[in-house]
């Protein structure tokens, strides 16, 4: 009823009556008041005057599905989407509705994570309303062995999308770390749930910071990651952010099914900020040094090693080497 | 409490007097008598003599935990045993208690599932007490590309159980296929919840025909599969069975985990059956046919095509093509 009334006063510049809202809804006056009320609290600005109505005049930059639905061009992606104002993780409630049946792209999104992971069972820092803390939950058809695959697709979108809609030069490490200027400002973890034949489901989450300020990280956080607000010196609005991020999202994500890995790969190298690049290795068994060459077309990473030879790695965590 | 008097029994051949298990169990003449009486309506045959006690007579063929530790010689699989009279799928439930948090190794034992599930999403006939209906949770430090090793050295497992306890030639259709003489014995199916970099757990459901009759069978699936006691010719007592599979499981994982997997897929090309086979491949992306020649070291199938040319299969069907 809220969102009707939302979508009724969005869609008229001008005063609605309180008995055009009550006829087209086909509610109360009180009704109507009540709702009214109810999106105030939520941070919509209503103006009410006797004989006009009721007008809006200004909406909250929360990612309420209203919001980002409004304006939003996608075919799948965000069609289903679950704000929340604080969750463990976005990723733990997306695979809890993938497991409940939730169609393709339904997206959960939160204003803060009171446990948000990163890769390798890291603490995500989360802070409340400052960044976009989301998941998308993803049913491709396709084998177990290609789903690395979405980590590349998930990073070139939110590299592309971050650059086309901020001018933040941001780059990609890899396999999915969004840095911009060597600083993480946007993390991906993907999970899967599968059989040997067929994934049931895969979720993307992304943690993408937007407003943190510098001094507002954590200390041991401080050098080594960064936000939008930091890199582009303004604030950043978060709806029109992920409607960009959702858009570019399903487009690469799409592109990959209908057309193949090679055209993501190509886009990768081309935002891959550390090829080239004197690296150290962390595997689960070893931990090497020596210098990321490229990408083969699995797209894992290729290591020249101090002896010539090229190690090729599939899963693991790659750290820069400062030179002397 | 019903676990205490069991092992009580069981640890003493003769008589054991009421007074003895109301000492070592602290509780009434009352109490004990309350669960001796559960104990006999889960089939077990106990005894009672006034001035002499209790005596354990018959224990049931049911899979309940005291049944399959008690002889049990493993270090991990089957500590933590769960038996239930239905489940909709013991992977259902494994997966839930993995979730939850349950140590590697655990197991669901179920007496029928109403929804028991084979690969691809078909349905497995999981009759009430004819069978072994159940699944392993497994938490291997291994990467996601490795998983399929799983389902490989779960057949051998199986396979290699079988044969030494029940003399019956079982073989194996890759990639975990169990058959006898070309019909279905035993399906596999290996789930999974993981990230990139690592597997959160792994879930291996086995369906094992054990004292399932021809005509029970429903017709369409007659001429497929097959059951231990119909390739015997005897009735096969479960607990002891189970016990078998377990003890051979955790020996294969274990030597998977040390030895690598070079171990495992010698005793897999040794067990399989459909190696210089002609078959069909259907993937979810073709269908063809050839000839099955080997696996390579990563688990992958290879088949050799009319043209000559040799494809690698790592996810999809195989059907043994009846020759002219």
């Amino acid at each position: 009823m809220r969102l009707k009334i939302l979508n009724i006063l969005k869609n008229n510049q001008d005063w609605v009556s309180g008995e055009t809202l009550c006829r087209e809804l086909g509610v109360s006056r009180t009704a109507v008041w009540k709702h009214v009320s109810g999106l105030r609290e939520d941070g919509y600005r209503i103006e009410a005057r006797a004989n006009l109505g009721y007008r809006l005049t200004d909406a909250p930059d929360i990612p309420y599905p209203a919001e980002v639905m409004s304006g939003l061009s996608t075919s799948v992606l965000g069609l289903n989407l679950v704000h929340m104002e604080e969750v463990a993780s976005t990723n733990a409630e997306a695979k809890k509705l993938a497991r409940e049946g939730c169609p393709e792209g339904t997206v959960i999104v939160a204003e803060t994570q009171k446990g948000g992971k990163g890769r390798l069972g890291r603490v995500w820092f989360s802070p409340r309303s400052r960044g976009l803390w989301f998941s998308i939950v993803l049913r491709p058809p396709i084998n177990l062995v290609d789903t690395p695959q979405v980590t590349m697709v998930t990073a070139v979108a939110v590299a592309t999308a971050v650059r086309e809609h901020t001018g933040v030069p941001a780059g990609i490490k890899w396999p999915n770390d969004i840095l911009v200027d060597g600083k993480k400002i946007c993390g991906i973890l993907v999970e899967l749930n599968a059989e040997m034949d067929c994934v049931n489901f895969l979720v993307a989450g992304i943690g993408l910071n937007v407003n943190i300020k510098k001094n507002e990280f954590p200390p041991e956080l401080a050098d080594i990651v960064t936000s939008l607000e930091i890199e582009s010196g303004q604030h950043i609005y978060r709806v029109p952010l992920l409607r960009c991020l959702l858009q570019h999202l399903e487009k690469w994500y799409h592109r990959w099914l209908n057309e193949g890995f090679a055209a993501v790969l190509n886009k990768w190298r081309q935002m891959c900020v550390t090829l080239d690049c004197p690296v150290t290795v962390h595997t689960i068994k070893e931990t090497y040094s020596g210098y990321a060459v490229d990408v083969d077309d699995t797209g894992a990473l290729l290591v020249r090693t101090g002896d010539g030879s090229v190690q090729r790695l599939i899963a693991g965590e790659v750290t820069l080497r400062k030179q002397a």
